[in-house]
Parts: structure tokens; sequence; C-alpha cells
């Protein structure tokens, strides 16, 4: 239904996004090539192309290299770095130089000393990181380069229609991403054979073809087929991405009945089996969606890389459908699961985004990889390190999340500060979006270049923000409200949209039937969940010390809420169940609460999303 | 303090605790031999006799096999029978046929074509099957017999000795178990080095020993001193054998430091790490007790082998302080988690036992291996299979769990219907405990047998009864409460003391620092905690569709309660933060609550412990 945007036709130029993109440029994708440099994952395709077969690493590093490649294919796009070009065809080359003489790449397996190609399914991720390298391909033929990179994946993707396509072997791999890079590549290339192999790794998964695992098929969706399914379960990057692949294959294949599952899928899991910030996956054990209203604030796993795989899913269901609710959810989780990942220096990363920390953790130390995804604040690298890269290449990209067209116009998703440059039926469009969202909520959109005919433009009003909003349009406009779209149509050069979104703080209160929060409320501002850290309490208070007084005004700040809490006071000491038996409350005035996702970037606290109600 | 009773001068007669003594010799002993016949891990040890080294299954099946023999030979002292008896002798045949010429024992390591011992401290469980071997080695010696098992077991202590003795490698096992074994083998042997090699492996862990794990060093016990630290953590069953051996080390070593550390550490572990149940590990990750306050009822792991070694622990808290309040958590963790494991048939087992089933998951296959401990209700064996054979054990063993003695009389500290036989300074006593225990709370201890000079009884009034306990003393006796232990001084034959328990249902209330129940009580009833289990709701409602009216009375059902629930109504569909959208609750009348630890024998069914507040 709607038509995404290249890179040249969305712009961000300024605010909280342009400063993202600029940590990612200055410090997130170097940080990233200097720590795989340093720990040999790159200098495993070097040894590859040397003849040898020693793999330093966990089986599939290499899918962080092509996540790198990535990311630096669409940050050269957004923004023309002679040094970043150079680095890159310098990796390219060293990546190609390990590519067997049959299209066979990967640093892992099939080589001198090392387990046959494809021989662990199950484990060995071969496919998962030929998925990876086919979206790095995709980055670099959507930014107008058909070069090396798209060469090695082209042959990548040719020697598995070979060994797995309709004459080859019925397998799935144990973690999808295949399916979404073969249909991606599919699109940017035309060649269909690689949509036909996305379908039938679709079709093939939920069928027993995997073997039993100790966390049970689910964990890899190899429980129930795709068509079946009713909601998304088990690793939660893993259900995401097999969900995002599945979609492209039914949108390409036109197979509305496979959307439409897919769709019902998401519409159930977003309902029960979500956290408040977008977050998904609430178990460290396979880290997994845990079952409905298993949403525990404490282990919420939420890793962020689970999150960018929720955007990714929640942007093909979008162009689908159409529908702003979809951009709701990419909202919530940019701004509330995956910015909260990266340090404010960008050198160090959450894997996993709890939303409550129960004990203050120290950082990780600067210069070790760390082997565990939940033991300290962030750290700089991980033995499995999926979410750095993963972020890297999500911010190059961001842009394009925030506008789409059809035909007669032009859709606005999301909000901050950019310009739209395109064309529609009539001729060129081109916007310009400013304001200081997502702290402020005056958007001010204002028409540069538009055909004679008029354009059509659509301004997602947020979910949270509905019945609140209000605008304003310059001239003999008049703005509709489409059902949660805002719609000016017949636009012309020199118009002017102003939407004002209500930013006020808000209390959320969450379903009942999540245990794990019975009694507690979030508080909102616009679109940013936020957070009480310890750091802002007074007496050395912790975050589990404290209540709100939810019939207490809250009060905006800058970028966050004042909120009025008050300490629970003493507690009885021993065995915890009995009688009711909680000390007598004291006021502690307004404390102030930050937007979730700064959270954790002044030394160790303890924090909580969720708050008790005194 | 106080002296632990043999098996043969404590006996249980009668009521629930003979009922599972009955099922454990008539069923789930033969159930644990069948299948460690079956699936060749009793048959490794015939495999490393005839000199090979093909060993079937994870490295530590030995330790199951240990503690069926310690199981086994409780149940010889219980109750001889001539064909438990052979079977007996023959799997010790076989076990010391597997042993080295130098003493080592172990079917895992350093044999044709395995890893060398003690090469792997870390995973590889040598020294923590040595330690179950140790302790089947003291049940045989406390029961009598100096036999084979005990010979096998002495030169394995002494191989020990000289690997890891004060002249020997500076080292610990990654799972702790060794010390309470070494400990309690020198106490029954009366050889001091087992006693001193002990006291090393307690003093050197936590000193950074074993190598960096994924899990963090806390999982072993590994990150602090065993005198340093203030509570227990990390992996529930490494921290409690941990914290049973160094109590074992400090008592007959005379160090009061460290008892009191670990009392110290008990105490804080109690108070802020404990289930309602007694259950003890709150995260599956690392099946590890989580941090202060995390105690999560749907992700609750409380492994029933935490819940024996959480006994095994408070047991020797209780005859080193001669405190009841030890005893009282030993009551609670055998009834409410221990109990709950085997199935009413004894042939399957919780390794998991959560405080709320979210999920109706069916019954494992009779005759597969589980690979996972959570994904169905009970199942017959798992890859690992500590529980089974441990529940075994302990079963077996049970009585001595029940009375103590002193010099100047016994101790009752459970209740239920048995004899103690025994000894004092003044002469034998013998003691008949009756009554309907636990599901009715009249005890009745009849003096059978008295020195001349009377004895004094001590009967724990459990802290759930204080205050609310009453009681009446044949003859001139009087009885006075010593702060939760009911004394009664020189009570001579014939004498009758009645102590009548209120098995009133009550509300339990957990303290609102356990963010995972806010607003959600339990209902207890004498020492049984109770469940809501969806087998008894009307309507096809699961427990996750209910409140509970905890204004409306309690009404004591035989071995339950009934009490006044609601349906939560219908809720919002869609998003689920926001505005507070519940339906209208509908009164469902009373509803049967029954024994948590007999849930899951009516087939497939959700559960809960803790109940939301209508």
């Amino acid at each position: 239904v709607l038509r995404s945007l290249g890179p040249r036709e969305v712009t961000i130029t300024g605010g909280l996004w342009a400063d993202y993109q600029e940590l990612n440029a200055t410090a997130i994708i170097d940080h990233c090539f200097t720590w795989m440099e340093r720990i040999g994952w790159i200098g495993n395709f070097d040894t590859i192309a040397a003849g040898g077969g020693t793999h330093v690493g966990i089986e599939f590093t290499d899918s962080e290299v092509f996540k790198l490649l990535e990311g630096m294919a669409w940050e050269l796009a957004r923004r023309p770095d002679a040094a970043l070009a150079s680095r890159y065809e310098d990796l390219v080359g060293r990546v190609a130089a390990a590519q067997d003489a049959d299209g066979y790449l990967n640093t892992a397996f099939g080589h001198v000393g090392q387990r046959e190609r494809f021989s662990d399914l199950e484990w060995g991720h071969e496919l998962y990181c030929a998925g990876h390298l086919l979206q790095a391909g995709v980055a670099r033929l959507r930014t107008g380069h058909d070069d090396l990179l798209v060469t090695v994946a082209r042959r990548v993707a040719d020697q598995l229609y070979a060994e797995f396509g309709p004459d080859g072997r019925v397998a799935v791999c144990g973690h999808p991403e295949v399916e979404v890079g073969l249909a991606e590549f599919s699109r940017a290339t035309g060649e269909q054979r690689y949509l036909e192999l996305a379908r039938l790794f679709v079709e093939r998964r939920g069928r027993g073809l995997l073997k039993p695992i100790a966390f049970g098929q689910d964990y890899f969706q190899d429980d129930i087929p795709v068509r079946d399914a009713e909601v998304l379960r088990g690793h939660a990057v893993r259900a995401l991405y097999l969900a995002a692949g599945a979609l492209d294959v039914a949108v390409d294949t036109g197979d509305a009945a496979l959307a439409a599952t897919i769709a019902r899928q998401w519409d159930a899991t977003l309902a029960r089996r979500t956290y408040i910030t977008g977050g998904l996956g609430s178990r460290h054990t396979g880290e997994a969606i845990g079952a409905d209203w298993e949403l525990p604030p404490d282990r919420s796993y939420s890793e962020t890389c689970a999150g960018i795989a929720s955007v990714m899913l929640n942007w093909r269901l979008l162009l689908e459908s159409g529908d702003a609710r979809y951009a709701d959810v990419i909202e919530r989780t940019l701004l509330n699961n995956i910015l909260a990942s990266p340090r404010a220096d960008g050198h160090a990363f959450f894997y996993a985004n709890p939303l409550q920390q129960r004990v203050a953790n120290g950082e990780a130390p600067d210069d070790e990889v760390s082997l565990r995804a939940d033991s300290t604040l962030r750290a700089p690298w991980f033995e499995v390190s999926c979410c750095p890269p993963n972020v890297a290449r999500t911010l190059a990209s961001a842009a394009m999340y925030f506008a789409t067209a059809d035909p007669y116009g032009v859709q606005l998703h999301q909000y901050g500060e950019y310009r739209v440059d395109t064309s529609i039926d009539g001729g060129d469009v081109a916007l310009s979006v400013s304001g200081g969202y997502p702290f402020d909520g005056v958007v001010t959109v204002r028409v540069e270049t538009a055909p004679e005919s008029g354009a059509r433009l659509s301004l997602r009003i947020p979910a949270w923000a509905r019945g609140r909003a209000t605008w304003a349009v310059s001239g003999a406009r008049t703005a509709t409200d489409g059902g949660g779209v805002l719609v000016v149509d017949g636009a012309r050069v020199g118009d002017e949209v102003v939407l004002t979104l209500p930013m006020e703080p808000c209390v959320s209160v969450p379903d009942s039937r999540i245990d794990a929060v019975r009694g507690q409320v979030a508080v909102e501002r616009g679109p940013l969940v936020l957070a009480l850290e310890s750091v802002d309490l007074p007496g050395g208070l912790g975050a589990g010390d404290v209540a709100i007084d939810a019939a207490a005004p809250l009060v905006a700040t800058e970028r966050g809420a004042k909120a009025s809490l008050v300490a629970t006071g003493d507690h009885a000491v021993g065995w915890p169940y009995g009688e009711e038996a909680d000390g007598e409350p004291a006021p502690l005035g307004e404390v102030d609460l930050i937007p979730y996702y700064q959270w954790a970037n002044r030394g160790p606290s303890t924090m909580r999303v969720f708050i008790p109600r005194a």
C-alpha cells in the first residue's frame, strides 16, 4: 500500500535523531570495527582466504561483520566519507577473499579442520549469517552501488538455492534471518529464485526439521507451521526475523492469507506479550517471549536486537496495510527500547533492557569482552555481540522509517527534524519537518515543492495523543482526522501544517493480567516512557524503597517529569509472608523521572519504570 | 546442642508421611533404579570395570546412582527387605568394580578416550559425585553396616585427600557437595583428615579458583569467600550444599565465627529470597537464587533439590542452635516444596516447582527422558535427573527430621504419627506421637517409657500457630511456652501431652517489596500452603481469570479450604497499558483450594498460589 523511501529521499537534519546518527558516525561504527578487528572476527576471513581453518569466536561472528557492512553502506549513503568508503571497500575485499569457489561463504564451517558445511543446522547459524550478508548487499543496491559485496552476495544466494532450493535439501536454519535476507535481496535484484527459496524456508519451518533441544522447539519456531501459529513465541529475535521474512514472502508472492496470519500473530503478541517500552522477550532462559501476561519488569530481557527485529516487522506491516498503529509501535520501540542500548558516548551497549534494576551494577570494563548480558551496566562488547552492529545499521538507516509515499502523496510516520524529497504521480514533492520532538509536541511541516495539482499529506496522530492532538493548516486547506491520521489534501508549495501533540506527562496503568506489575503505574510523556533512577532520589534511597502518589499532579520537565513520591518506610524483618506489616510512608516531594532510554548514564543505580502506587 | 536420632530411634507409623514412605518403597526407588539401568547410567560402571571408556549421559550421572544407593541404604534400615538388600549389594558390587587402583572412582573421566581426571573442575562434577558417594557411605555406616560401599567410599576420600589435601592441588569443584560429604563421612568414620579436606574446600572457595563463566562466578559461589558473604546467591543447590558443608565444618572444628556467618547468610536468604513454599531459586537462568525480593511465582524455579538442600542446611542449623524456627522451615519445605515433586503414583517428578502455572501443560510421555525442566507437568526422568533420586533418599530418611534428643529429654520438631525410642542421661525414653497432622491440628504425645527422674519433652509450636495454639498435659505436669517451644519437664510413663494447633485457613500477605505478587494473597491452612487449580473452577475459567474476596470468610475443608472468588471479567483488547480498563467482576461463590503439593494430579491445569485481591 505504501512505498518505502530511499536514503536520499528522507534526510534527518537535526534534533535527537541527528544526534544519534552523529554518535553512530563518529563512535559506534568505528567501535564495532575496532572490536571485531581486535579480537579476530574480521581476521577470520583472512584465515580462510589464506587456506586455514582456525575460527575465532562463536560460530556466527561473520554475521556481526555483515551487519557492520550493512551499517557502513547506509552510512556512506547518508553522508559520503572517503575514509569510511575506503575502510568499507577494504573490508569487502577481505570478506570476498574468503568466499569458496562455489559461492559458499562462512568462516566457521567447511574448511580445514572445521565441521562440514550445514552439518549443524540447529546451532551452526550458517544460513543466519548468509541472511545478514544478503541484507548488506541490499543496503548497497538500495544506495546505488552494484559492487563487489553485491557480487559476493549473489554467489552466496545462488549457492544456497542450489543447496536448499526446490531440488535441494529440505531443511531450515536454527536461527531465522535468511528468509528476510533472501526476500529483500530478491526485491533488490529482481531475481525470483531468491524469493522462491525464502518461501520454501518459511513453509518448511514448524514441521520438526530441527532436532529436539532443551529449550523446546518453540525456541526456533519449529513447533508449529508459520501459517498455523496464533502468536509469536520462543526466542524473540528468531520469532521476529521469521515473521518479517514471512511477511515479505507473503507480499511478494501475493499470499494474502499468509500476510493476514502474520498480522494476527503480531496483534496477539502486541496485546499480551510486549513491554511498555516496545521490548520483547520476558525470559532470559532461551531469550524467549514468555506466555501471555508474563512480563516481569526486572527480568525483562527485551533484547536490543528483538526491538530492532520488531521495528523491521512493524515497518513491513505498515507498508503492507498503511495502518498507522504499526508506526506507533515503531516509534515506541525506537525511542524506548533501541535507543536505550548505546551509552551516551557510544562505546558500551545494553544487550538486555530490563524495566527494573534491583541491584546497582557497575559498568563493564572498557577492555573486556563481556560473557554475560545482564551482570553489568552496558558493556563494550559481548561473546555474542549481535546488538552493537545491529544498533549501528539501525541508526544509519533510521530516516527511512520516518516517511513513505504513495501515488497521491506522502505519509509522515515519525517526527523530528527532517526533509522529504521524493516524487508522486503528479510530480516532485519536498517537505521540511521541524520541531523539538520527541521533547516538544509542536510539529511543523512545510511544503517546499509540490505538484500543481497538490499532494496529499498524511500525518500520524500517535495513539497516545488521540483525542488530545490539535492542528492548524495554513491557507484554505482543511485537515481531517482519518482515524489516527491527519490528512491534508491538495497541499501546495508554501503550505504549512502544524500538528500539536500533548506532551503533559500521564500515568499508564498496566492491564491487571500482567501480574508482575499489578498495583504499579508507569509515567509516559509524549512518546517517551519515563523511569525513576535512584540517583534522582534523596537520602540514599533505592528504586525499591518508594511509591508514587498517583493522584498528585505530574509536572513536565524539559525531557521528563516530576512525580510526587513517598518512601515506603521500614518493613517487618524476618519471614516475609503473613500479616500486612508495612511501615509509615514518608513524603519525598517531587522527584525527577527521566526518559527510560537515558538511564544508566550517571553511574551505578537502581531503576524502575513501573512504580508502586502509594 | 541437639543430638540427631538414628533411623531406628524414630519410626513413622502412619499418616501422610507413612503414605509417602510407602510410595517411595513401592514405586520411587524402583522407578529410579529401572530408569538408570535402562538408559545406561548404571551400565557406565560396568563399562569402566571392563576397561572401556564410553560414558552414557551427562558427566555427573554417577551422582544419581550414589543418591539412589543412599536412599536404598536408609530404606533398608527403615524396613528390611531381602530383595532390596540383594539389589543394593549387586549395585554396590558394580560400582566397586569401576573403582581405579588408587581409589579414584568416576565413569566420565580418566579412562580410555575420556578427558583427564579433574581437568574440568568448573563443569566436570567429579568432586560433586564423590560427595554423594560419601553420603551414601554415611547412610550405610549410620544404619550399622561397614560394608563394601563404605570401603569404596574410604578409598575415594583417601584419594581426594592425596590429590587436594594440604599437600595437594589448591582447587575446588564447580558444584559444592564434597564438603558436606567429607564432613559427614569424617563424623561417621572418625577420620579427621576428611574433615580437614572439607575445611580446605570451604576456605578455598570464593577466591577465583574457578574460571570465568557466562553465568558469573556467583553461580558456583566463587565470587566471595564463604566467611565474607552476607546472603546465599547463585545456583540454589550449589549455594545450599555449600552452606550445609560449611556449617558441618564449623561445628566439627569448633569455629563459632563460621557457624554464625552461615546462620546470618541463611537468615538474610530466608527473609528476602525464599518462596512461601520454602522453595529457593527464582531464576531458570543459572537455576539461581535471585536478588532480594525477586520472587516471581510463575518463573519460580524452586528446584526440588534446592528444597532438599535447604532442609539439610536448616537441620544442621537446628542441631547447632536448638532454635525451633529452623524446624519451621523444614516443615514448610518438606510439605510444600519437596512433596510437590513426585506425582501421586511416584512415577513422574517436578524438577522446578512454580507457584503459578500460566499454561495448562500436558504430562511428559512415560517413556521419554525429558530435556526440559519446565515444559510439562511432571516427567518420569530428565537429562539431568538429580531430583528423583534426591526425593528417594529424602523420603527414606524423613523420620530423622522429626525429633532430636539432648541429655535431658526429647525434642519433637515435626508432627504426624510416629514413635521415638531413644535414651537420655537418665535412661530410655519411648514416645508415641499421633494425630491427623498436617490435616488435623490435634497432636497427642504419649510417654511409654521414661527414666524414673522423668524426661523433658519439648514440642515445637509452629510459627504459623504462635498465640493460637493450646495444650493440655495429663496429671500434675505443667507445660510452659518457652518461646515457640512447649516444654514439659519431668514427664513420666503414662503422661500425655495434647497440643492443639489452629487449622483454620488464613490469608497470608506478602511483603510489599515482593513486586511480583503485590496485591495478591496466599491462603495457608496449618502448615500447608494452598493453591487454586483451574480444574476446580467453573465454566472453563483459568487461574488467571479470577480474584479472591479476601474479606469473605475462608472455610476449612478436609485438606484445604474454600475461598470466595470472583471472575475478573472481560478486559480491554489491544495495547495493554493506558487507562484502567477492567470488566465487571462476577462472583463465583466458594471455590476449593487444595494443598499445593497435591497440584497437577488431575490432568493439565493452570494454577496459582498467590491470588489477586478482588
